[in-house]
C-alpha cells in the first residue's frame, strides 16, 4: 500500500470476490457462472433499444416503475422493492445497514463466497456455521446472535431447498435480527418465502435477474422487506444507482414472465436429466434446486482441469469442504451432451 | 425506524442525497440537473443494441476494454483507471476507503451537496471552507487536516474553474492525504489537472459520461489514480459493477469523441451567449466554466417558482450561501431563448 494515501486498515486486510472466470471464445463450452444459457424474452430487446434514444437524461433515481411492477408481480407494496445495481449492490446495502467495526454476519458453510467480503468491507466478521453433509441446517444456527444472517435458499453450490417451516424457524428465534433469504435462484425451485413477509418484519428477500431472467449481462436485482428498512437504504444507495436501460428491460423481463418460465423449465428438465446421468458416472450430486449441479467426486480436481483443457468450463472450488465437487452450470442440451460425452472419456 | 431491525444509528441521523426532479413531459423545458441537450454519438446506439444480444452472459468484471480506451485517451496506465455506476459509485468508494467514524472530509463551500451525504453514511462529518464571494478559495484550504478533500473543477452550482497553481498548491499541502479534484464538468473548461498525476500521488481525478458526453442515463464514471488506490478500490467495488451495455456504450463513446466535442462547443457558445443575456436582464453571473449558469438576483427564488409555472425548470438551492441565485442547465438555442424570454416577462 502507498504511504501517500491515507486509507483505512481494513482494506489492506481484505482481498476482492473472486468472481468465476469470463473467458470468452465460440469453442468454450461456459458452464462455470451460473449464466442461463437462453437469450432474454425479446421484449427486452425491444425496450433497450428504444429507451437508448433517451441516454442523455437522468434515469427515475428511484426505479419507480420497475419498483411497481416487481410489487404486482409478487403481492407487495411498492415501498417494500428495493432495486440495485445486481444484487450485490442490495446485499451490500444490507450489510453496511447493520454490519459495523468488529459485528458478525452469520452464515452456513458451504454457501455464496461474496458475503464475508462484504462484511470484511465494512469492518465486520463472520461467523460460519458448517452444513451437516453439505445440506442440513446445523441446531445452532437457528438462535445464532449475529445481528444480520444470510442463507441463500437455494444454496449454492449444492443446490439445497431449505424448508419453510426452517425459514419461520429462524425468523422467529432470530426475532429482532435480520434474516436475508437470497433467492437468486428460486425460480428453479418449487416454493419460494415471499408469503412470509406479511408475519415477520425482520425478513428481507433478495432476488435477481441474473439466473432465471437470462440478464446476468444487465445487472438488476432487488429486495423485498418492510417498508422501515426500504426507506432507510434509499438514504444510503448511490442516488441514481440503476441506468434508464435496466430499468426498462427488467420491467419488460417481468411483463413477459412466461418466456422466462419456460426456459426454466427447459432448464430443469436438462439439470434432472444432468443429474441422472453423473450419478451413472459414479458421482454422488446431491438434490439440487438451483440451475447448477454440485458432482461429487474424490478425483473432482482432476476432472476440473481435465474438463478446461477440452474446453469445457465448469467451477472448482479449493477450499473446504467442497475440495471434492465441481459446480456445473446447466446450460443447453449440446452442452450438456459435450460434458457428458467428455466426462465419459476421463472418468472411464 | 423500525424496531424489530437492528440498523446502525448512522442511518436514522442522515437524510438520502436529493437529486434535482425528473419531471418528464414533452412540453417541459427542463434545465434543473446539467443533463446535456444533444444525443450521444450514434456509435454508442450502434454498440449497445449489438451488445444487448450477449445478456445473458455477465460482464467484464474489471470493464477491461473501457479501462483500456479511458487509459489511451487520458495517456496513463489502465491500472490507474476505476470505472464505476456513475462517478457517484466512484466517490462513494473514495470515501468508504479513507472516512471511518468521526474522520472528516473536506470540502468548499458552496459545492456538490452529495459528498457531505456520503461522509455521513460512513459515519464521517464534514468540514466546509466557504469560498470567498462563492468563488475564492480561502487560505486555510490548503493546510487543512482533512484525510480526504474534494473540490469539484469546475465548481458547482457556480461555475467557477480554479487554477492549475491552486491545486498543486493543495496537493503538495496536502501531502499524504488525499485531494480529489472532481472532473465532471471539466469538458466545459480549458484545462483539466490529469498531467498533475505524474507529480502527486495523493491526487486523484474523477470524470463522468454524464455531462459532456450526453450518457446521463447510463451511469458511467470513472477515476483517474495511482495503481495502488485503483487496486485498493477494486476490493470494495460491486464485483460486476458495470453491466455489458454501459460498457460497451462508453468506450464507443470515447472511440468517438469528436462528437462529444461538436455539442460541448454548441453549450459553450450557447452559454456565453445566454450570461450575457442575463446580465443585461439585471442577473449578476459568476463567470461559468460548465455546462450551466448561476445568475444572481435578490429576487431569485421568486423567479424559480415564476419559470415553473411556465414549465421551465432550473434548480434553486434554499441554502445559504445560495438562496440567491438559480442555476440554469444550458439547453439548445431554442430552450434557451424560451427561458429568456420567460425572464424578460418576470424580471421586466
Amino acid at each position: 500500500m502507498s504511504p501517500s494515501l491515507p486509507l483505512r486498515p481494513f482494506l489492506a486486510k481484505m482481498d476482492a470476490y473472486k468472481p468465476g472466470e469470463q473467458l470468452d471464445g465460440p469453442r468454450i463450452v461456459k458452464l462455470n457462472t451460473n449464466e442461463n444459457p437462453y437469450p432474454p424474452s425479446p421484449a427486452v430487446l425491444t425496450e433497450i433499444r428504444s429507451e437508448a434514444e433517451r441516454l442523455h437524461l437522468y434515469p427515475n433515481p428511484t426505479s419507480e416503475s420497475l419498483r411497481r411492477a416487481l410489487a404486482a408481480y409478487h403481492g407487495v407494496e411498492l415501498e417494500q422493492v428495493l432495486v440495485g445495481n445486481g444484487s450485490d449492490e442490495i446485499l451490500r446495502l444490507l450489510i453496511h445497514a447493520v454490519v459495523g467495526p468488529g459485528q458478525a454476519l452469520g452464515m452456513v458453510n458451504p454457501s455464496y463466497s461474496l458475503y464475508p467480503v462484504l462484511a470484511k468491507a465494512f469492518e465486520g466478521r463472520t461467523n460460519y456455521y458448517p452444513l451437516i453433509d453439505l445440506v442440513r441446517l446445523p441446531e445452532d444456527v437457528f438462535g445464532g446472535p449475529e445481528p444480520i444472517f444470510i442463507l441463500p435458499n437455494p444454496n449454492p453450490p449444492v443446490g439445497t431447498l431449505f424448508t419453510k417451516a426452517e425459514i419461520v424457524r429462524l425468523c422467529r428465534e432470530r426475532k429482532g435480527r435480520m434474516v436475508v433469504i437470497d433467492e437468486a435462484y428460486v425460480d428453479f425451485a418449487q416454493r419460494d418465502v415471499v408469503s412470509l413477509l406479511v408475519e415477520f418484519k425482520n425478513l428481507v428477500i433478495t432476488r435477481t435477474f441474473s439466473k432465471s431472467f437470462s440478464l446476468a449481462g444487465l445487472r438488476v436485482g432487488y429486495l423485498l422487506g418492510s417498508t422501515d428498512l426500504v426507506a432507510e437504504l434509499m438514504k444510503i444507495k448511490d442516488s441514481y444507482n440503476m441506468d434508464r436501460l435496466s430499468q426498462v428491460a427488467a420491467a419488460a423481463a417481468v411483463a413477459s414472465v412466461e418466456s422466462m418460465y419456460r426456459n426454466r423449465d427447459r432448464i430443469v428438465e436438462e439439470r434432472d436429466r444432468t443429474a441422472e446421468e453423473l450419478i451413472r458416472l459414479g458421482y454422488r450430486v446431491p438434490e439440487s434446486h438451483g440451475n447448477f449441479l454440485f458432482a461429487i467426486h474424490p478425483r473432482a480436481a482432476e476432472h476440473y482441469s481435465l474438463l478446461r483443457q477440452r474446453g469445457i468450463l465448469v467451477r472448482y472450488f479449493d477450499q473446504e469442504p467442497l475440495r471434492e465437487g465441481i459446480r456445473i452450470t446447466i446450460g443447453t442440451p449440446e452442452q450438456m451432451r459435450a460434458l457428458l460425452a467428455a466426462l465419459k472419456e476421463i472418468v472411464g
